[in-house]
């Protein structure tokens, strides 16, 4: 049981993060607010705090969970660890914006304990423009990586590379976005203890939503056409993509019978598919689909000036 | 070598079935046409007919698809069967209209041969309203029952109780729609032989776009709000997560590196998803809501009147 207190001392730390979360992105927006969802069920309980049609932003979610159970078999399997029971506690957010040239953003941080005493941190967070920005781009790739490499120099081009991998639509041969960071099963140790794992993922959770802001302060208030909005709702077709037939998290959380409503606060207000939208060449469209790729070093990346 | 000239008048009849959906939904809708995208790739060839911004349906996609492959163990375990060699051949179809009051309907008929001389048939029809209309739902399965019937007794009360199954979102505990028929894995017996398996398919994929044209003539005109065009996106995003999260056809096509455009051809070409989308009480989105079970027995359903 004792050993339990740190996970609680981990949820409190994340718990507290999301309010923070909150209260940014409200001011960012300026109209729109977070209506807290408690929720509670036998495995634990969480908060979903959702803003819908606020002024900038059209869509954001911000979760918590702290969740305590017992292994099944199915657990066991799918973690590859043997234990009694386990604990996990997690902030993920998500934000969709109206305006087409302002990204999509995605955060998450989590934290897993068994009795056995393995324990393991992961986390992320990611981009997905409709519409790619190249400074804005790099600006946000330097950003991860200064964050990153004030733990470990090794994280940023590791992560990078992991984000790169896992935000990958494979039937489509593109990524969700232009990425980011990524990293799973991280066990703490000796150069790394649980404490300053608890901060660089705290530190993720923090830079968040000022990450967020910048990006609302150079792209909410561009203007837009109606194709623009179109091609907004195609890009988003492949996030929902994405998070139905390949995001570990969703379909863990659709299997096993968790909170359907909180797991699909991820999915975009609006979303739309058409037979071979591919776009016409030398658009900007066009252009921000030939960045979709794996591969791409976004910290030396030699920009040619904004393509907006 | 001979056996598979079974599978190639099976296809050849699917193949024509295909020309004759289009041109009675072309009929029906009086302005949208199909574009043809014939393709071929290793496996195979297909046809993807999809009807885009017509006058009433506002997406529409006739797949036809004859596949021959070797037998990867992978496709052996899928299948529970041990052979070299397979072909298939499969007509697939599925409208979405502009009008909220107008349902979505899906169709699928196929065949599966293995050099082992192992056969089977499949397939199925389903509707999926945004607003339930009682007697346009008994009328439907009263139609499919008919078909059904002319072949064996057992197959309407079996097929339908197998729709309701197949056609259901455990994450919701809810029904895609108000259900239909769909089998599988029917193998050709003295009692009914490949003959009339052929010609049980043929006639629902025959039947199919009269069964749609007749709904386009009673609900296509009626006059629509704002707010119902909202609640058929937020039933769309629920079409969408059936199709990327459960159908089976979508996900094998998906993971066996398919067609990625054709299996797609299936999504809405606009959906919503709202946090804790809750019709009020005593609305007709409400009322539609409830109906969307397993195990309602429409044949026999004493209706009151329509709910429009």
């Amino acid at each position: 049981m004792e050993l339990f207190e740190h996970a609680k001392e981990i949820a409190n730390t994340y718990h507290s993060l999301q309010k923070n979360i909150c209260l940014i992105l409200e001011h960012a927006d300026a109209q729109g607010t977070f209506i807290e969802h408690p929720w509670e069920r036998s495995v634990g309980s969480g908060m979903t705090c959702v803003m819908q049609r606020g002024k900038i932003i059209e869509k954001a979610a911000v979760n918590f969970s702290y969740v305590r159970g017992s292994m099944t078999p199915a657990l066991s399997k799918i973690l590859g660890e043997d234990a009694e029971s386990y604990v996990a506690t997690g902030l993920s957010s998500i934000v969709h914006a109206m305006n087409p040239f302002l990204p999509a953003i995605h955060m998450n941080v989590r934290y897993f304990l068994l009795d056995s005493g393995a324990e393991w941190f992961g986390g992320g967070i990611d981009l997905t423009p409709a519409y790619i920005d190249i400074p804005q781009t790099i600006d946000f790739h330097r950003k991860l990586k200064s964050i990153c490499d004030g733990y470990n120099r090794e994280f940023y081009p590791v992560f990078k590379e992991w984000a790169d991998d896992y935000f990958f639509l494979d039937h489509r041969d593109e990524t969700r976005g232009v990425g980011g960071i990524f990293f799973d099963r991280q066990r703490p140790d000796a150069k790394m203890d649980r404490k300053r794992w608890l901060s660089f993922t705290a530190e993720l959770a923090k830079e968040y939503p000022a990450i967020y802001t910048r990006l609302i302060n150079k792209n909410a208030e561009k203007n837009f056409s109606q194709e623009n909005k179109t091609w907004q709702k195609i890009r988003r077709g492949r996030y929902v993509e994405f998070n139905l037939v390949y995001d570990r998290g969703t379909r863990f959380g659709l299997e096993s019978g968790g909170n359907t409503e909180s797991i699909l606060t991820s999915m975009p207000p609006e979303a739309g598919w058409e037979f071979n939208a591919m776009p016409v060449a030398n658009t900007e469209e066009q252009k921000t689909i030939a960045f979709l790729k794996r591969g791409i070093d976004w910290i030396n990346y030699s920009a040619p000036n904004s393509i907006r």
